[in-house]
């Protein structure tokens, strides 16, 4: 019904009205996602900053009740924006594997070896 | 060094200059956070409307021309911004999943089954 590229499969099954709503709203999702991907690359910026000062001062990474703390402010944001609690928790957890990753990286970048007496594991996500 | 109750753990470790550059980056992560779980509501919002939109109008799901489009289109926003491009389609895996689920939801809801002879399966999240 339409050739209008922008609608992908959903051009052969619906009519123009119906089509310009979904286009309309998959605008919207594309515009999100750009935004997302862009607060994403800061705030990796700012974790990598984290992880430079923390390798350079020989810091204790982890922080356990930092890392409480943001999951619980994170899980009432979400709350508040009608997001659901649970998978705002998942998605903090999805985040800070990454920015472990990338810890991990920058320490054996720079040779700099966890200090053995540190109470936790080399890896900063705060 | 620290009793500031934002330092974490960091609190026992570091000169008050060194904690307060922390807290600074902490607090930029925090705001980052705030907008993405905000950025994230919003989105679901969206492709609540999607899954409603297609439930209602009995539409075929999935669009692998849309999926596809939407992967590149991310990967080369990453990139731009400094951002790991097979993260940024890792992350939209990971959103898509959410979505999924949230339409198997709405569609038992609507007790809208899948038309049989859509070619895709009852999941959209573009």
């Amino acid at each position: 019904m339409s050739t209008d590229p922008r609608a992908g499969e959903a051009g052969q099954y619906v009519d123009s009205e119906i089509l310009q709503d979904l286009l309309s709203i998959r605008s919207s999702i594309d515009n999100i996602d750009a935004a997302l991907v862009h607060l994403l690359a800061e705030r990796f910026k700012a974790t990598q900053r984290v992880g430079v000062l923390k390798a350079k001062h020989r810091l204790p990474p982890a922080d356990p009740g930092r890392e409480k703390a943001q999951i619980a402010r994170l899980k009432q944001l979400a709350q508040d924006a009608q997001l659901d609690p649970d998978f705002a928790e998942k998605f903090l957890n999805f985040i800070i594997e990454e920015v472990i990753r990338h810890h991990q990286a920058i320490s054996e970048t720079s040779g700099g070896e966890p200090d053995p007496n540190a109470p936790f594991d080399w890896a900063d996500h705060q």
